[in-house]
C-alpha cells in the first residue's frame, strides 16, 4: 500500500525545505479587518486551485517543475492577539531568511507584510520596497491602533524613511495621506505606468515587492476585502510583474488581500494564483 | 447615555436639509421589469456599502466632507400601480428643485428617470439630457404599456424633442430604435469618445446627466437586470465623468439600474457607490 | 420638506432611550472566531430583515408597538485589540443596567457575552444563566487564548461558581469538557427536554438568557460559523422560549452568532429575526 | 432529421389540450412583492428541475404517465399594470374550467389565487377554499393597496362569505387580522392538525385548494419571498396532501410563493415539483 | 526549520498505514450523473471543514484520538472511462481487506459502491448489504447503461442475491424498481423505523452499510445531485448509527453522494463531516 | 385554447428544420472534465437568457428574425461512456451539413468539438479551423485518455495535418505543447491580432471556426470551468467576430466550455448568448 498521504502544496513546489531556493508559506490572518473579513482563507483557496494551472508560464518561459521551491504551509496563528501574530511572522521570515533563501508571503490582509518586511529589512539595510495596492495603506492610526491593514505602509517607513518605497496604483486614501506621500514615498496615482522606469533604478539595491491584488479593478477581480472601482486589468499587472524580471536583487516579496469566499467563481482566486506562479518564477535566479 | 440610533446615510452626506446644496434620494422601484427584478435593493446596497470607500475623491480632488449634502432616504411606493408610483416621485423632485437645490437620484429602474427628468424640464424648459446607457430606450411602447423602463427616452422625448437628448455607449435595441433615434437625438453606439466633444457644446445650457450603470461591460459590473455584452469598463466611466466638470449648469443627475443581488461579490456596488461619490462632487458647485 | 432620514432600527423598536424598558444593542465582533468569520454583521443583517416580520407575535400575544424598547445601535469596536473591545461591551452593559432598564444584546461571536453577564452580575450578585448552544464553551484556553469563543462559559464560571449555569441542547465539546461539567454545571445532551423543569426551579432568581443560535440544527440554520449537525428544530427553540415566560426576574439576554452570509437564502437571519423578537417580548414586563 | 424541438413541460404532462383532464399553467407574476421578488421564476424553474423527479409517487400509488395533463405554459403579464394582469388570468382560468377540466395554476405572488378562486366561484357558487400558509392574508389593505398578496384571502371572503374559509398552518399576521378571523373563517395556528377532520366535513362540496408554500419552515423551505420562521416539515405537507384524497369535489388547486433564486441549491425548487406533482394527482379522477 | 508540509487528512486521522485499523479514501467520481454533477468534490470539502468538529462523539462515547485511522487520500481517476474506474477501486479496497483492515469509503456517486461492496463481497461471500437512500437504484439499466447510478443496488443482487440486501428510507423510483423490491430485498419506504429491528438480525453475519446521503430531507441537506423532499431529519440519521452498534461483523462501509456546491452555507458538508466521523468510530472495535 | 406549448427555442431560431439555413444545436457533455464540470447546463442556460437579448445585431446591422434558423435542441448523450457520445454527436452533424444546411453548435466541453470537425472535414477535406482558446489543447494524452477536451486540438491535427489549424489567444499549456506548435500549426500567444491578417490569407478556403469562451479573461467571464488570468476582452472577441464576416466558405462552428453555474450574476451567460447570436449571423449569408 504505497500511496502517500496527500500533500497539499502549490502545484510544483513540493522540493524539501533543505533544497528549496524559495520558501513559499501562507499568513491566514484577518484580524483587524474592519469591512469585510475572509483574508484567512486565501492560501488554503489558492493551493486547491492550482491545480487548475499549468507549472509552464510562457510569459516567462520558465516552469516551476524546473526550479526549487518549497511550500511551508500556513502559520498557527492565535486570533484575537495581533502583536503576538505579528511575532510569530515575524519570526519565521527571519528564519527562512537567515538559512539563505527568499521567501514568497501570501496573506491574509495587508497588515501581515510588516513583519516580512521588517525581516527583510534586518538583513538588507538598504532595503527597498515596491508597493502595488489600490490604497495608500498611509495611515499615522486606524480606529485609534496603530497595527492596521490600514497603516502597514506607513509602518514599514517608521524604519525604512524616506524615499525607499515606491507606490503604484493608488487610487483611494483620505486627503492627508496622499498630501504625505508627497514629501515621503513615490507614489503612482491610478496606473502603474512609471514603474518599468522605477524598476530601471532600483535594479542594483534590494528590493522586496509588496502586491496588494485589490489594485485589480474589482470588477475583473472582485475577491477582495475592500473593493476600489477604477483598478488596473490583469494583463497590466502582468507586464508588471514582467518590469521587474529586471531587479536582480530581489529578496521577497508578497501576495496579499485575497477574499476568495466574495467570488465564489474562482476567477479571483485563479489571479492570486497565477500571481502566486509568475513571483515565485521571478524569486528564482 | 448618549449614543444616537444609527443613521443609515451615504457616506459623508449628513447635512441637514436646510443647509444642503445637493439633496441625494432613492427610489427603489423595479414594477415594470420584465426580465430580472432587483433594482429596489440598490440603494440600501449603495448606502451600507459606502462606508468602504473614502470620501475624498483624488479624480476630482473634493471631498464629501468639505461640501453640503443631505440624503434624503428612499422613498416610500406603492407597488403594483406605476401610475401613482410616477407622480410620487415627481412631487419630491419638484420640490427638491422648487426649494434652490439640486438632486442626485438612484433608482431602481430606469422607467424611475421620467418624472425626474420632468421636474428638470419644468424648471428649466431648455433642458438638455445626457443619457449614458448600453440601452436605446427609444420603444414607442414594450409589451402594451407605454410607461416601461424601455421607453423612458421616448416619453422623455415626448415633451422635450429634437436636438435635447445626447446618448452614448447605446449598443442594443431594436433596429427600428436607432433609425428613430437618427432623426430625434444625438447616438453614438457603443462608446463614449465624442462625450467629451458634446459636452463642450452643452456648457452653457441646464443639462440632467441619467446614467444607466448597464452602460459598463457586464463582465465588470454583472449586478444589474439586463446584462449587456460588450461595454465600457469602468476607467472609462471615470473618464467620462471628469468631462462632465465642464458642465456650467448641471442641474440634476441619476444614476439607476444596479441591481445588488445578481453580484453578490459587491463589486458592482462598490462601482455604484463610487459613481454616486463623483457625481455628488460633480453637483456641488 | 419633511422627510426624515430613515433610522433603522429594529422593527417597533423606535422609543427613545429615556422611556425605553428594553434597550437593543449589537455588538458586532468576531475578532477570535478561528473557523469562519462573519457574526460582526448579524446585527446589520437583523435590523433590515426585521421589515419582513410582522410586530404581533401570535405565540405571545404581545406586539413591539405596544412596549417601550430603544434600538441603541452597535458599538463602535477596534478589531485586533479583544480586551479592549470586551472592556467596552462591559462599560455600556453596567450603564444600561444602572438606568434601570434590562437589555437584550446581539452578537457577534459567543466570547461578547462575557461583558455582559459580567455587567449583570455585578448587579445581580445571585445571578443565574441559562445557556442555550450546541457546544460546551467550556474550554480552559483555545490555542493558548483565555479568552476566545469556546471558552466564554468557563469564564463566566469563573467568577459566577458552581450551581449557577444551566447549559441545553449541548451536543459538541471535548471529552474533557462533558467531565468538567458534571462538577461544575447543569448540562442536558442533544434537546432541551429538561428546560421546562429547570425554569421552574429558576422563577424567583435573577436570570440571564444566553441564547447561541447553532444550537438550532445546521439543516435548519445554515447562517452560523461552526455548524454542528443534529440540533434542535426552530418550532422546539420557539418552545423554550415559551418556557421562559415563567421566569419572573429575567434581567438580560442575548442572541449570538448568526453569520448571515453563510446563508444568503436569508432563512437564518428570519430566525434570529423572530428570536429577537420574541426575546424581547419575553423581557418587557 | 426527425428531432423535435425540446418542448420543456413539467415531467410527464405532454398531452394534448383537448384529451387533458387537468391542465396546469404558470403565472409569473410579483408586482405587488413589496419585500423580495422573483415568484416570477417560480414556473420555469419547477419545468426544469422537475426531471430530477420519477413520474411515479409511492406516497399516492399513481403515476403521471398513466393520467392525461397538459401544461399550458405561462401566461404573458403585462408587468405594472396590476388589474389588466389579473384579468388575464380570470379570463383563462374560466376558459379551462368552461372546457370541463380543472387546473393547478403554479405562481407567482400569491395573489394571482384571486382570479383563478373567482373562476372556480363563478362556476361552483357553493366554493370552499381550503388555504394552507404562513401568514392571514387577511389584510384590508397594504400599503393603500387592496389588490395586494397580503389581502389575497380577505378579497376573497369578499364574494365567498363567512364559513367557506378554512385556513391552516398560519402563525403570522396583524393582531387585528387574527381578530378579524375568529369571525369570518375557521383558522388553525401555528399546525394542520384539524385539516383531516375539516376535509371529512368538505368531502362532499367542491373545493378549491390554495397552498402557499412558505407554509413550509423557511430552514426547509428557504425559497420564498417572506420568510417565517416555525413552520411545517415536507413531511406534514406530504401528509397533508394525502388527507386531500378524501375530497370528491376537488375543482381546482394552486401552488403559489416559490422564489428560486433565493435558495441556488434546488431543494426548494424540489419541494415545488414534488408538490405539483402530488398536486396533479390529487386532481385526476 | 521544523514545520512539516501540512497534511490535509480528515481530523484525527492520522496514523500510518501499518498501524491501522481502518482506512478511508475517497472516490471523486461522477462520470454516470446526469442530472448534476460535483460528488467529486465532495472528500475535499470534507476534510477541509472536517476541522469544524471535535474528534469525540459524545453520541458514541468514542473519539478519534484513541482510535487507529489512516486517511489514504483520493484516489486518482480517469474520468470518461467508467469501466476503467471502477477497476481500479475495486484494486484498492481488495488490498485494504486483504491487509486485514476494514474501510470507509467516500463518494462520488453512488456507483463507486458496487466494487467496494464486491471488494468486500469476495472477500466475505456471506456479505448482507444495509443500504439507506432516497432512491430504489434499482433500474436494470439508465439511458442504457447498466453501469449508473441508479442501477447500482441492482448490480450488487446481481452477485449477492436475494435475501441480502436491505433497503432503508426510500421514497423514489419508478413503479417498477418497488415491485422487483417486494421479490428480492427488503425494502422499508420513506423512514428508518425498522433499522434496529433488522440490525438484530444482522448483528452475527458480515455486514457492509452503504449511507446515501440524500435520504436526508433536502430541506435540511440541500447539498446533493438529485434532491428529493420527504426524506428523513440528521437526528434520525443519528439515531440509526447508534443502532448499528449492535453488529458485531460490520467490514466495511460509504458514505456517497455529498455534492458540496450545491450547498454553499457547510451545512451539508458538515452533516458529511459527522456522519464520517460516526462511522468511522462504528468501524473500530 | 389556443396557447400553444411553450418552445423554449433560442431567440429569433423559430424556422422549421426543412427551411433553415443554419441548425443550431447543444451538446450538453462535460464527462472528461477532470477540474470542475458544468458546461453540461450551457445550452439550457443560453437558451433562457436569449430573451434578455435583442434579435438585432448593430455590429453586423443583421437581424435574427430575418434569416432562417432552426433550433435543434439537445442531443441526449448517455454519460460515462466517452465514444459513445462522441458517435452520436459525429452522426448528427453528419446529417445536417448533408441536408445541405450549416450549424453552430454549442458545448459542452471542447472535447464535443471533435466530431464536429470531423464531420465537416469529411464533407470538406479542404477544411482550415480557426481556433480560439486559452489553451492549447494539443495534449497527445491526458491521464492516459487520448480521448480529453485537453487535447482535442491535437486529434484534429491527426487527420487535418499541418498548416490547417490556426490558433489565437493562447496562454497556457505546457512547453512541450507550445514547441510542437511550432512545428504544426499556426499560434498566436495571448492575443487575436494577427486574426484579421489570417482570415484574409483563409478566405476563400472552407473554415471551421471553434471558439473556447474562456479565451475570454476569467475576469470579465468567470463562468468556466478552467479560469486562465490574462485573457481578451468581450469587445476584442466581438472585433475578431466583425473580422470573420470577410470568409467566404466558413461552413460551421462552436461555442464552447460556457459553465453558467459558475458565474450566477448571468453575465456569462449573456456573453455567450451574444457569441451565439453574432456567430449564427456570421454563418448565414
Amino acid at each position: 500500500m504505497n500511496k502517500p498521504l496527500h500533500l497539499s502544496t502549490f502545484i510544483g513546489c513540493e522540493k524539501p525545505y533543505m533544497e528549496a531556493e524559495v520558501v513559499l508559506f501562507g499568513v491566514p490572518f484577518d484580524g483587524t479587518t474592519t469591512f469585510r473579513p475572509g483574508t484567512r482563507f486565501a492560501m488554503q483557496a489558492i493551493r486547491t486551485d492550482s491545480f487548475g494551472l499549468e507549472t509552464y508560464s510562457p510569459y516567462l518561459d520558465k516552469d516551476l517543475e524546473d526550479v526549487s521551491i518549497y511550500d511551508g504551509g500556513d502559520l498557527d496563528l492565535p486570533f484575537g492577539n495581533t502583536e503576538k501574530v505579528l511575532g510569530q511572522i515575524l519570526a519565521y521570515s527571519q528564519e527562512v531568511l537567515e538559512d539563505g533563501k527568499k521567501f514568497l508571503m501570501v496573506g491574509g490582509e495587508h497588515l501581515v507584510s510588516l513583519p516580512t518586511i521588517q525581516a527583510a529589512y534586518q538583513k538588507y539595510p538598504n532595503l527597498h520596497v515596491i508597493h502595488i495596492d489600490a490604497h495608500t495603506d498611509l495611515r499615522e492610526a486606524y480606529l485609534g491602533e496603530k497595527l492596521s491593514h490600514a497603516s502597514v505602509i506607513r509602518r514599514c517607513h517608521d524604519f525604512l524613511g524616506d524615499g525607499r518605497i515606491f507606490q503604484f496604483g493608488i487610487r483611494s486614501g483620505m486627503k492627508e495621506e496622499f498630501e504625505w506621500a508627497k514629501e515621503h514615498t513615490y507614489l503612482e496615482r491610478f496606473t502603474l505606468d512609471t514603474l518599468k522606469e522605477k524598476v530601471q533604478e532600483l535594479q542594483d539595491v534590494p528590493v522586496y515587492v509588496t502586491i496588494d491584488l485589490d489594485v485589480l479593478d474589482p470588477g475583473t477581480f472582485p475577491g477582495t476585502g475592500t473593493p476600489e472601482p477604477g483598478g488596473i486589468t490583469y494583463r497590466e499587472l502582468l507586464e508588471a510583474i514582467k518590469h521587474l524580471q529586471s531587479l536582480n536583487q530581489i529578496v521577497a516579496a508578497d501576495v496579499v488581500e485575497l477574499s476568495p469566499q466574495y467570488d465564489p467563481s474562482g476567477a479571483s482566486t485563479a489571479m492570486a494564483c497565477k500571481t502566486v506562479r509568475e513571483m515565485l518564477l521571478t524569486l528564482v535566479e
